[in-house]
């Protein structure tokens, strides 16, 4: 079996599991005040170059309801696109961290909205209008779900709208690391100096078996936040756990050599996927994602074949009418990760071939 | 250093970080459909002997929450110990999950209430009567705040209120194997023998890293589960992460050793402790845990010589009258672990004779 | 000054005021089990031609927050149209009442979703995804926002899409007879014979001062509603202050003799202002309701000489591209009630005749 | 029938019925900014000799639910009475509204609490212990649940302990005319110059229909109220409904009168009662609450006769050990109103005499 599905479905990586290991012996303080805690916390500052508040917690959904819940009261609009993980892939795990504030999902192809639909969503809910629901947040996704990114300068638009209106921006970025070397930026320019408030920091997909930290540059906007996360059960008690995951992800970028292998494994598949008839990948792969819409045929053969992917929705407002999904047709997802074998692609493009 | 603060100090035992290693290997379905979970629920099943609802969680204090929140709706009132875990040491998560439920909490010494105690709480809120919140659920925890143990008479006692007002028993088993080891009974007989509905199964402080069950004997109060908990962000990714530390906890007894050994620590040291003048033990040791109330200078000679505890609350209401903590005294917690050395443990004592 | 901005505006009708007068007197139970409450709730049963379990609250927020709240969990979606009053003008009443449910936004012209629409949306949310809020209640306004009706065969294909799901029906009735009297059916008719399974029973707009029964056809349904009431403050004291109006509101059809009177003033006005030239009525005028897009020069002429209107969101969703305001337009509300006097209609659209 | 249970058994005085009428007439600004609550608004700042922030809201539960919400985060605790209204009559309504806070109940006699106890309580919830709740306000009831007072002296110790932790302090008035006659100080006094933050202001129970005043002296805190209120549905559309009834009952006194009355007609059930064998009065009435253990066969006689009282908590903790209800006694609560005839008092005494 050739399991593209996700990548969560790999272990930690090698690097990731010594570090556990060493790790585990001795006594430790708990609930994150442990060594390998405070090692993550200053590797991540120098990563970002910048002071951070840290939060080290095990889950994405967690990562990130947490950070929204910093950065809008219950009565607050977080605007998002309308696919978000956010949106639609946490089972409203925002909504409770919020105590109810509610996501407004903007469309846009490509997966990614752009600062212009911003200004008409953020219209609809006048600051000091009791009846609606106050503009707070803005949260983007980087790789956006539809396996792209924003540019640089698009980040910067929209930050530039959430300063305009004093919305807090939070940066999903499960698969930060895919984004950063894709991009070729620093971390800083891809967050603060673009305009982010506040990142969810993934390493669980790129390594970590279950690590994934809550990054903010203000620390003033983290005030509440140790409560919220012991309240929300995230606070591990035994914290080396945590600790040891991200500090040995980061050592020796290790994170970006991971994320670099995976996004060239990605680009390895839709070069070899596009030639062939019949096969289309409406959005483009940036990072470590291949959408590609397939004759059932060939998808038939795949899955015979014991290639696993993840059939998408083929009513996803992120594709353009032209881009439509045929009777057909599947559309599927592959995601690549730090361990994909080079043969493995191969062998899925060959298959494809049929 | 001897650090005796918590249970939580230790990493994994060497049993469950070799799972760990060994689980870490190859593709796995993702969300808690791995193979590493689906044993760990076998072998649940098999060790409450009876069919069973399992979700394997990171922490207790979620596991404690999704299981409340599964028993009571918003206007429900929960019944436990005022000083109880969930009362007092979640930062409100149970309020947070259930969506604001009531706890209400009973005095009672030694970590317990009493049935008679728990019938005239629930009658200050009649069934239907609007204004009051309504009785829902019953918690008690097993291994108590206290370090004390429920009886399997109590616990059935108790049990017989909750099924008089149709109530659901959480059974709080962060220590749950030292509690069993120590009562001698079977996991059934503490469980739904006695009359329990769900259990809070902890594994984190008695072996694991990061691992809690929570455990429904009744399928159909799980029926939400699992929106509840991937809403909360308790869903890992990468299940082997909970499902493989589960399955080597349970494997050979392990969970049983584990806490045999935590618990003999205990003994040898409240024994030791128990002989010194000046020192006093209110809470009898029936597990893991060891309170002792310290002359000041005891407790600086411990301190100096690196000896970590945790002061205790002095106020507590499980303390009677005449057990009051004295100016010269401190109230402090001891908790041994899997892995406590029998020579460390009679090194307290040395230190703490003087 | 003539205010049409809202059917807000105005105080009771003769016929309410002095029910409340006469039901002043005397000693009469608290909390909604006096005389008049339990008359109201006789009287709504026959006006609708089922039994039904009614609750009366003084705010159209409270209604349909707490009727949404008793179809959907926490873990919800409701699906509504993107401006409906729900989504849009309640400040997040349903989320906070459903502790966390997502409202759906479905776009559609003219105030109004397709059925058509709505499945694509819930095919959207798969039952039994454990990462996807579950597809729970559809929601529809009658009057709309538009001030537009769905006609009977349209609330219908919206109830088998329903059923289908197993999603309850709500319909927030704040202008319900308004609509009924346009569409010239029965209560029953317009509700639980079309599909509906629990209506927000408008009184405020139409003649009360502060009343909204939330009206179930299914008594299971309603089971933890008086829970809800109490919980959310709802639940008055002096009960007979909501069962005084509703009772008044529906006695010898004044209610409806209400509603007609303010229709036919919109019509009134609506047929006058058609006839002007630039003044354009994108929506038609299905009940008490007059859109209108006005030239910049009247609408200054109107508001200079005393008139009110409520300036509408001019990016309206429910606006076709051909119907876009233009930048010498603006967009108005005209909102006429159960005392709105023809001559004042009149003046209305002469003073826009200029 | 003499109907005692609850001052909400009558409707509104004369003088708030009659501004009703008077202020019915002709369109007003919709939610609020009419002109009845404008005077409301100035008549309140004058009635407290102090700039105040007001937010007039049909009903207490809905008052105090939401002043607490101004006042905790939701991992805030709330200290109050075991036995307060906020506690125990409300169905959950703080936690609803505070997203969850935990109200900590106070023992204390006579329906009281005294700072010291105060002081232990909030020991055990340290600032900044992640695992603990955190102190965020205090809510004293004025006429408390047992129809007693705090001394200005009391007020003024709980607000220095207030001050101390940084606590907000909530005054539930929900007869706080009554408190205020009794006491025959100010309101200021009784508020503010005490150390109070946030009043509910009842108005309900002494002379309107529906209507509460959410009172705060420092706008500060009332930043996100309009929010809170509309949110949860408790911003009526037609505002002048109960800024009418406010004003009426400023005027004049006229609040204080009616208070004066209800008072006196209280003192002289009380003093009646008194000299009857068998009767006792385990709390002082010094409102307009009379709290009688009657023998089960007075108990009887009065209600044959058809008057009505509300049995009360027998097992409540306001109630000294030696104040226990016997077997052969019931308690009850007689609550006597603005239109309380004397006559009927007398009828009262007399059938209980029997």
């Amino acid at each position: 079996m050739i399991n593209l599905a996700s990548d969560n479905v790999m272990g930690a990586s090698q690097q990731v599991l010594e570090a556990l290991i060493a790790a585990n012996h001795g006594a430790e303080a708990a609930y994150g005040s442990d060594h390998h805690t405070a090692e993550a916390e200053e590797m991540l500052a120098e990563v970002f170059e910048h002071e951070v508040k840290v939060f080290l917690v095990a889950t994405g959904t967690g990562a990130n309801a947490l950070a929204l819940a910093a950065l809008s009261p219950p009565w607050g609009a977080i605007f998002c696109h309308e696919e978000s993980h956010v949106a639609d892939d946490e089972c409203g795990a925002p909504e409770m961290f919020t105590d109810g504030a509610k996501l407004i999902g903007l469309p846009g192809l490509n997966g990614k909205f752009t600062a212009e639909r911003l200004e008409t969503a953020i219209a609809r809910y006048p600051k000091g209008v009791v009846k609606a629901v106050q503009p707070a947040a803005i949260s983007i996704s980087q790789v956006t779900e539809s396996g792209t990114l924003y540019s640089l300068e698009e980040i910067a638009r929209i930050a530039e709208v959430a300063r305009k209106h004093d919305l807090g921006l939070h940066l999903d970025g499960a698969r930060f690391a895919n984004a950063l070397v894709s991009l070729g930026c620093t971390p800083a320019e891809m967050t603060w100096k673009a305009g982010i408030d506040v990142v969810s920091f993934g390493a669980t997909k790129n390594g970590c078996l279950a690590c994934e930290a809550v990054v903010f540059f203000d620390p003033a906007r983290a005030e509440h936040f140790p409560f919220r996360r012991k309240r929300s059960g995230h606070t591990l008690s035994k914290g080396r756990l945590l600790g040891a995951q991200m500090s040995a992800y980061l050592r020796n970028n290790h994170w970006l050599d991971n994320a670099r292998h995976a996004n060239a494994m990605a680009k390895r598949l839709v070069d070899g996927l596009s030639t062939l008839p019949g096969v289309r990948t409406p959005w483009s792969t940036q990072a470590n994602e291949v959408f590609a819409v397939l004759p059932k045929s060939t998808a038939k053969s795949l899955a015979d074949a014991g290639v696993r992917a993840a059939p998408w929705y083929e009513l996803s407002v992120s594709l353009s009418p032209d881009q439509k999904i045929g009777s057909n047709e599947v559309f599927w997802r592959f995601v690549t990760n730090f361990e994909t074998k080079a043969e493995h692609i191969d062998q899925v493009i060959a298959l494809a071939k049929g």
